[in-house]
């Protein structure tokens, strides 16, 4: 077992209050030790050398030694929220909306056929460039949902294989009623009835989550309400997407079920607030959502100011938020949801480790996974400061660096 | 000499009308012929071996051949806007007016101190930290302007650096009105003297335009009109800052003058804009601004529609907008500027181009320079449709890769 030392830490992020200053536990002139895949020990640099003999982690001169040259280090990002299993894009379609144009031929069911037509080796190879992707941004843990296959057999190979890549896999066959479905009576109905019934059953054993697109046009809130309990009986914990596109009751579903998590959250009334304020359910902000379909963005200020807790998330997706750069998403949130650059970096890691109930990842003290990032930069604030910008230097995950 | 092919290209971008679809000359299954460090030739894959016979490039087996693998390919990024040359940064700034805090500290002038108190060495660090960071996006000419010093020596020193890295320097004294003079009554005007004097006379030699600062607060359209006339009797050619903060008349000015770029442009009258339609000065948007002040953004759909040449352009810098990421700009000039993906392309290269009235970038036919960027995507679409995400593959810069 080898024993790193990263050291010449200019600013360290633990996410720990008791560890540094402010919410976001912050240390100047820090160290980090990283043994078998794990956070040993953070601190002040200058305490690195007792940490280490008090740790038995063997003689010093056995320690690798690491300078982060000063540099800003936070937790790796921990994104809640993606869609990574799917065939095609909707390049098109995205180009068409920017010009103000309808697109006929878009739509998640178009991404639907995609993915059906792709062979398992083709979403093997996606996934693969898209962690990769995430790894160089800064991203070590990552959700994926289900919900581009719609039949059972199909959303059984989407969570088997978002499985292969994830411990966070979550079944969200009520994405969309499907077309076979849709044009029936009751078909909607019907459909929610497949998912609750055989595709939850052939679905549950390769994931931890269940979710449901609460909103007009996709599921109501009681067809919400069954799928979600059924996942729930199915041993599944619950997360709901609501109130994206107009204000509804899946916020309130979401909390009196425990969800997890609720996202989007973009239109949210007072009541809204107030439930998720008074719950252990995180309101989970998509900012690429907005930025990519010219929606009004939800304000991050008025949640926290609740004391609500908040995660920022990509909804990495083709139709929506192709975007899978958490420093954007922190960026935009900056810019146009009201959350100061530390209150958006809380949100991308330790508030993403909320979402996923996960106490392992989202900070960096003793116990917590080595994922880290070390940045380009003095502070993490240049992630808002310098937009755009690839500032990811240095990533670990589980103590092994993948960029 | 090596002449080298690269194939495979699913979309090259030339920006040619002649050579392909639309503005910008757009070719599907495409190559591409370098050749001591030009564009030798661009067209149908089809015709890449017909072509590297008739321009007696040697035999077909002593061509480099490359593949783009199906991605797509365009011209280098022509940053026509920058202001590199600085010491530290203003993080706490940006953070304050992003909490909604004013910050005494800032502004202007504190980067004039911190620059100031840079070494040559400090300031050739980072200059070159820069340019890789602009290589790695995209970015393959850039323009530098000087205006951190406020001095004859210390503005002679910012253009003789800037003129280590690039051909694109600008003499920038009129950027402010240093502190040393602001306090006296009629400062400015002696600032003027000073700078069409003295300051002038030791910067020409390194620089090859003159811009100005046009705008309450800054300088007045006659003491602008003083600073650019004395610019181009001493060789320069004029750009202008101007209605930035507000609306104003540097951009009639711009036009009056022959300037060949009036940047920022967020707040123009329709007779502005009509002038610059009738002008061959282009109107050059600066996003990040806008992104990093919470400005409104100009319409770019106002100006295009108007028949105005637009570009598109970082203006990196410390204070108002430390992005230097192109496709950043584009993906929000995209979302809030009204522009469609191709013109937003266009303006980020084909655009910078004209505003630095240069012929042999910002284009890949034949002469050019061979300057040019190959994404990982098939589209350029995805420098708008994944905000964020770093996209950019490969890039040579006079037929030599730097990224
Ligand atoms: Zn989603
Ligand atoms: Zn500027």
């Amino acid at each position: 077992m080898t024993t790193t030392l990263l050291s010449d830490i200019g600013l360290l992020v633990t996410n720990e209050p008791a560890l540094g200053a402010g919410p976001t536990g912050e240390l100047t002139d820090a160290a980090l030790l990283i043994a078998d895949g794990t956070v040993a020990w953070s601190g002040a640099a200058v305490d690195a050398a007792s940490a280490i003999a008090e740790l038995g982690l063997g003689p010093l001169s056995a320690v690798q030694r690491l300078s982060a040259g000063g540099a800003c280090v936070i937790p790796g990002f921990v994104d809640s929220h993606s869609h990574l299993v799917f065939g095609g894009d909707r390049a098109a379609e995205f180009e068409a909306r920017m010009g103000g144009r309808t697109y006929e031929a878009g739509g998640i069911r178009s991404t639907v056929a995609a993915t059906r037509a792709a062979s398992d080796e083709e979403l093997r190879a996606r996934l693969a460039g898209f962690i990769a992707e995430l790894h160089a941004q800064g991203t070590t843990t990552v959700e994926i949902k289900s919900g581009y296959g719609l039949s059972v057999e199909a959303e059984e190979r989407l969570v088997r294989l978002a499985a292969e890549v994830t411990d966070e896999v979550t079944f969200l066959g009520a994405h969309v009623v499907p077309a076979e479905y849709a044009s029936r009576e009751n078909g909607a109905d019907e459909y929610v009835e497949l998912v609750t019934g055989e595709m939850l059953a052939a679905c549950a054993p390769h994931a931890k989550w269940v979710d449901v697109f609460c909103e007009t046009g996709a599921f109501t809130v009681a067809q919400s309400r069954r799928v979600l309990q059924a996942g729930i009986a199915a041993g599944l914990a619950p997360r709901v997407h609501a109130s994206q596109l107009g204000p509804g009751d899946g916020v309130r579903l979401a909390v009196e079920l425990g969800a997890a998590s609720v996202d989007h959250c973009t239109y949210l009334s007072d009541e809204d607030v107030a439930a998720l304020a008074a719950s252990s359910t995180v309101a989970t902000l998509l900012p690429g959502v907005e930025f990519s379909t010219r929606q009004p963005y939800p304000s991050g200020r008025r949640l926290i100011d609740a004391g609500v807790t908040v995660a920022i998330a990509c909804d990495t997706n083709p139709g929506s938020s192709f975007t899978s750069s958490m420093p954007f998403c922190i960026a935009v949130a900056v810019r146009d949801m009201g959350m100061t650059p530390a209150e958006a970096l809380w949100a991308a890691t330790a508030g993403g480790a909320a979402a996923l109930r996960r106490t392992d990842v989202g900070r960096l003290s003793a116990g917590a996974r080595a994922d880290l990032v070390q940045l380009r930069t003095p502070s993490y604030v240049h992630l808002a400061y310098r937009p755009g910008v690839p500032l990811v230097e240095r990533v670990w995950k589980d103590g092994v660096r993948v960029a």
